[in-house]
């Protein structure tokens, strides 16, 4: 059964600055889309920013699986009712994958409920890439660790409640360290960070990188046939009172 | 070193409906900071909703080691703001003690970043309280289990993430079961939600109850020494380039 | 692809004691060997005890995704180098999956740690499982609750390690409690362990027993794409000194 | 309350290589115990593996609230019942330190259930300590990060289940990360582990890995008033069968 990913940007292609577009032809929206794109098993979508309802109306959101969420500079002029919108998603069951910089967006702190700030700087730095948990599903066909040329440095302590599953760790030249791969589940959602994918640099290109990104979509997707309520009900007593 | 706790609550003592007084004559207010008051090592302050900034001043959290919460009907009408307030202190450092009808409160909702729904009725059933971390610090002194003679049933599936450390799960003469001792942390504060505690029977007057609530601040308290930045900031590279 | 169960018992279905059999006509172990056998994707050997080896040897481990161990009155008279073999295929990735009275195996001290000791009695009560994590794969397609009429009361404290994940809780009329299903991860290995199955007792026909313990062996089932040794091993240098 | 820890090594100050004594005149037993030494609050015993039963006799462990552990070259010769009197207490409540290249200790391995197997080289590699949960106990006091000017290389992947707490990550100049910093529980029992040590390095002296081993005592002691016991029991139904 065919897996609906919804890739979300802020910018479209179209939108995209030209050092981003000098990297990625499509921005970073194609760059991300282009790794469900190349396997049958996915239905990709795109949505960003500047649609309606800045590409989240509740239809969309309904027919999506697994939400793909890269956001950078953007973060404070996505709607409340956007975010509350996809909340309410993922608590009810939908995959959300967020990539680099939505560390910081509004989803991933109103999910996690705290800061996600970290350390950076940006300076091309060489990351090295290894795996805590190679018999998760997401790092299946991973090996032990891999490299990313040029990597935007984010450094610990990163303000994330402790992960539900830790399954990278991410070492710099720059002389830090990183929870680079993070699982967390909310509600009947489950929710992946991975941190590789500074806009003008080369990750998405990476085959390491684009498998765990399929991989996470597989793992995360919204399984339909848990259909069940989220608020407090009212229930009689499965036993009588003796 | 005294641990400055300010008990909260939707009602002053003289707000409390009659059937809450009738069982405790100081309100759940008054009850709940008489839990803390018995032990020297607490400084104990009240605060409740009517009161300017919801009392929830910055200045009273800035001097609060631990924010012991109940609240139940007003939920609603705790101003954003207050709400805001409190989200900062705990992550900057600042013990949470959820109580009760505090699960769904919008301060433990924006900390779990879930709905925290659940199932329940109202039928005064028998509850007992098994301890599953008997080693744990808010466990201390608690025997392996104890009885409520009467309880709200609070019933599964809790709409929580998974805690951090499960301490305790509650067995209903109604044919329910729950996770009614709950440890988070979420920045550099620590939380803790307990279940028992309806207002208008005894939960609060059991030596156990109270034991554990007072293990809970201890084990919360705000560690003043620590005082860190929570935002993103930029970070100099810690090893020169090669 | 083929998931291999091998359904492992401490007795065959000949060496079953009659009450045993008048229950299950194939024993515990043809009863369990059911379930996998009813789903084409499994392919499923049984073994036992009194076989060469245990019939746990390296041939027969090496060509099992998933082993399901149950027994209760002999566990010390499974051979240590069994145990050994076991733990070792279990750490290099086959899933192990542990019902009933396996909790004080020799294999799951060995895994776990602990003693997984319980409290108990035989008294036929009715058991109510809740379950906890209704978006977890093994969960998939289980209601909120469902009921055993009849089960051994298992009763906390279990003394196992904090499960990695915590899928299910039982309610006893007993008044007793137990987490009932649960994950661990060990090397590159999954475990789950599950509380029903008393050899006298009917639930291994229940629906939802059965549906339980199908995913369980395809969440376990090991992944034969990861091969990477588990002893310490020399490294050199992946960054030239500076 | 005086904190009882034993401190244990493979060899005593005598036994010890030159290069060892080089830098730590009393070996690693004496530099080791030389941190609970300088703090009033504990009472300090010293052990080691030529001693009769191991250092580690019955009337030893019961006096011990703390048993820190180092050993390498050793570790087959630790007798199956010294490791199975320490593993017992650990269970029971007796907190365990695990230094540096105990991390592939019987002990370890026993309670762990996994072969805790790492990468290594020895190169005199600069190692930068990132704490990653600044509220934990046993970070107290410690700052973001420190530096230890050279170590051991313990890389990734190391074969420990996932902690229950991950409080400190490594970064080396080699190109390599490690969890450096990890809790668990087994039974009543607190385990820390701990990868600075090199026995001809001079990491003992620095004063956070002191402060961090003196925390991690307070953290881990045993609680004495917890006296419970740890096999299965028979329970009589709490409930009378309807």
């Amino acid at each position: 059964m065919a897996i609906h990913v919804t890739v979300w940007n802020e910018d479209s292609a179209a939108e995209s600055a030209e050092n981003v577009l000098a990297v990625y032809p499509q921005g970073i929206l194609g760059a991300v889309a282009s790794i469900y794109g190349e396997q049958e098993e996915f239905v990709t979508r795109t949505a960003y920013l500047s649609q309606e309802e800045a590409g989240l109306s509740e239809e969309i959101l309904e027919d999506t699986d697994v939400l793909v969420w890269w956001g950078h500079c953007k973060h404070h002029l996505v709607p409340e009712e956007a975010v509350t919108r996809v909340q309410r998603h993922v608590l009810r069951g939908m995959g959300l994958i967020a990539l680099h910089s939505a560390h910081e967006s509004r989803i991933m702190q109103r999910l996690l409920g705290t800061q996600c700030s970290l350390r950076w700087h940006e300076n091309r730095d060489k990351e090295r890439i290894f795996v805590i948990e190679p018999a998760h599903p997401i790092m299946r066909g991973v090996p032990a660790w891999f490299e990313l040329e040029a990597e935007e440095m984010y450094g610990e302590r990163f303000d994330i409640p402790a992960p539900d599953a830790l399954l990278a760790i991410g070492w710099y030249e720059s002389g830090d360290v990183f929870r680079s791969a993070c699982c967390f589940s909310r509600g009947y959602g489950k929710i992946f960070y991975f941190q590789p994918g500074h806009e003008t640099l080369r990750s998405y290109y990476d085959p390491y990188v684009r498998l765990i990104l399929q991989n996470a979509a597989r793992w995360a997707a919204r399984d339909r046939s848990l259909d069940r309520p989220l608020h407090s009900e009212f229930a009689p007593p499965l036993e009588e009172k003796r």
